[in-house]
């Protein structure tokens, strides 16, 4: 048999102790003769109590028949998406979001993905997560080689951060903070005095806040939810969420990212820029060919993005560059539409291409 | 103003051209006179020409008012959908693949994200590309620290592989090669005879194959479309899809990551654990709590992890050790069920713990 060179690497598998698996060793353990109890990983939707409201069903219902939604949505989510979600989350903040300060994600889950790469890929950077807390941040973090340092949620003050330990565990390369709020695992309700420490203390140490608030509203006990947003002219928020938990549709894998930041400062700072750009995942259409641009034979045009903004501009006819596949001074042109726009579009090349012809050429033609 | 630490890495940024940024470029360059023509990014789906057969629509609808769908996800996808994306492709494949070997993505988009570091966790691996190819692949190698070669596809001989090029290319850290087939963004199909010569040439190299297969069986002119998994008994290969294309459904966000592979080649490398710890996303239901293990009162057990193992053994009770969520010697309960088995759980650990006493403390209970 050939030698194959390619091989797995375990340290992906020990990044963290993952649930799954010690379900799977507890599931082995468990013996036949009693029925079993799960008091680990319910999901509420097997349960008949919970159930998800039939309007959502009925949406998705008809937006699949409407034939609207087919098409490949825009990198950051259905612009009407976005501003649903930023009107739904302003109710109860101080400063309203607009719909540009929401990039929709599958499940927070994706929003965790993306955050943690899109924030922290300074090297030597490190991130402050709570303990107990929710795996999947140090799973990602140590994907992305982002050291992880834990501060303590406290057992005998109602599970709330201590604050100390945040001070002593920040250094210059602390980017941010999560804080998971209400919390998983702990159950507790964070309240509206302590979470504004927990924002003066950030500031302080010139870090931000990761606020994930899945669990928004969901709020056991008789401290009120208040989102950590509420907070966002002290220290700049970001708040990931998600429809899982309190429509009780996890399965439907939608979520969301909000950046809280009155003072712009994640603009400043460029990491709106860094997470847009974490998003920016191109599509392509699916009919296409390729067109190799004879630059000897075209005066005053210097490559294919020359030509193709050259062309947008006099022939409104948008090509895009070869460039952007890896080939230079060719054209990537699609054709998936009408045929009677496929002439136009190519007797607008055609013309442009005569204008710029190289004197010889136009008297040969 | 505080002096905020953080900052954005424009290295995100540089890391591949993007196709969104060059179209806003050529949008912004657009003179108003002119209706505009694109001939780039078309989304087949804006066109009335092509539509999505209503049965699509259908089958979504049913699903969601059925409320059967509404729960997380498995990691690997819903068992039945893995089978049926096995059966249909095995349609056109001599070694028919089972439901094991399909893993279910977010589109081919994120099978991609899926893949590369998946299988380049080794340091210093390179992986070699087609160009023109398609750009995700290159940002996607750049975020994971992958080294990128470029193989050429021919455009004076049907846009086929270089295959010299892939000799002078491919090294002993060259762990795989991507075949984009029907080719985007060239536009050819592949001949049986081509692919054939490709597999031998990756086996002699001691690479394997991804196959990126979106446009299956979307085959301008003559040559049939001919899956690479065909070859899986010369050269193991990962075929990645989606219902995007052929479908006419981008906007749906399915797809699929399949490992053709006969002789258990992924897996005796290691490569297929690696996809499914990669996948192994743990998602935790919403309503639970903490409970301390006081170990200095109970005999005979080690820890958290060994208290659930018995649990499980003696009691069929299932309960997470804290330690999955950093707490080590806690017990993370969770009950978001009926009060019947709440109390059938509870009952069951206060005999536990009531048998694992320690003398003195059964004496004084
Ligand atoms: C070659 C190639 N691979 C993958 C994709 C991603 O497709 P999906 O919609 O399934 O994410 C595309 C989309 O244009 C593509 O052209
Ligand atoms: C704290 C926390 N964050 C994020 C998630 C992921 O949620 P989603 O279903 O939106 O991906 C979960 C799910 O259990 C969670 O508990």
């Amino acid at each position: 048999m050939e030698k194959w060179k390619f091989q797995g690497n375990q340290g992906l598998k020990s990044s963290a102790v993952s649930v799954r698996g010690v379900f799977n060793v507890l599931m082995q353990s468990i013996s036949k003769e009693k029925e079993v109890v799960h008091l680990c990983r319910v999901d509420p939707t097997d349960n008949p109590l919970f159930s998800a409201d039939p309007v959502a069903a009925h949406a998705v219902s008809t937006a699949a028949h409407s034939g609207n939604f087919n098409g490949y949505p825009p990198t950051f989510g259905l612009p009407q998406a976005r501003r649903a979600i930023a009107e739904y989350l302003s109710r109860d903040l101080p400063n309203k979001l607009s719909a540009e300060d929401v990039y929709v994600t599958v499940g927070a889950t994706q929003a965790i993905e993306i955050i943690l790469p899109s924030v922290f890929a300074t090297p030597g950077a490190n991130i402050l997560l709570p303990r107990p807390g929710f795996p999947q941040y140090e799973t990602r973090a140590a994907l992305c080689g982002l050291e992880v340092r834990h501060f303590d949620l406290l057992p005998n003050s109602s599970w709330e951060v201590d604050i100390d330990s945040l001070e002593a565990l920040a250094d210059d390369k602390t980017m941010a903070m999560v804080l998971i709020s209400p919390s998983n695992p702990c159950g507790n309700v964070f309240t509206y005095q302590h979470l504004k420490r927990v924002a003066e203390t950030a500031r302080k140490l010139g870090m931000f806040v990761i606020s994930d608030e899945v669990y928004a509203h969901i709020a056991f006990g008789c401290n009120p939810f208040v989102p950590m947003g509420v907070f966002s002219s002290i220290v700049p928020v970001i708040t990931l969420g998600s429809i899982s938990k309190r429509w009780i549709i996890p399965g439907w894998r939608f979520g969301w990212i909000a950046t809280c930041d009155p003072h712009g400062i994640f603009q400043k700072t460029g990491i709106a820029a860094n997470i847009e750009s974490y998003m920016e995942i191109t599509n392509d259409p699916p009919t296409f060919m390729q067109v190799q641009i004879n630059l000897s034979q075209i005066e005053g045009i210097a490559d294919d993005v020359d030509f193709c903004v050259k062309l947008a501009k006099e022939e409104s006819l948008l090509i895009l560059p070869g460039v952007i596949v890896g080939l230079k001074n060719w054209l990537r042109v699609s054709f998936g539409l009408e045929r009677s726009a496929i002439e136009e579009g190519l007797n607008r090349l055609k013309a442009f291409c005569l204008r710029h012809a190289k004197m010889s050429q136009q008297i040969s033609a």
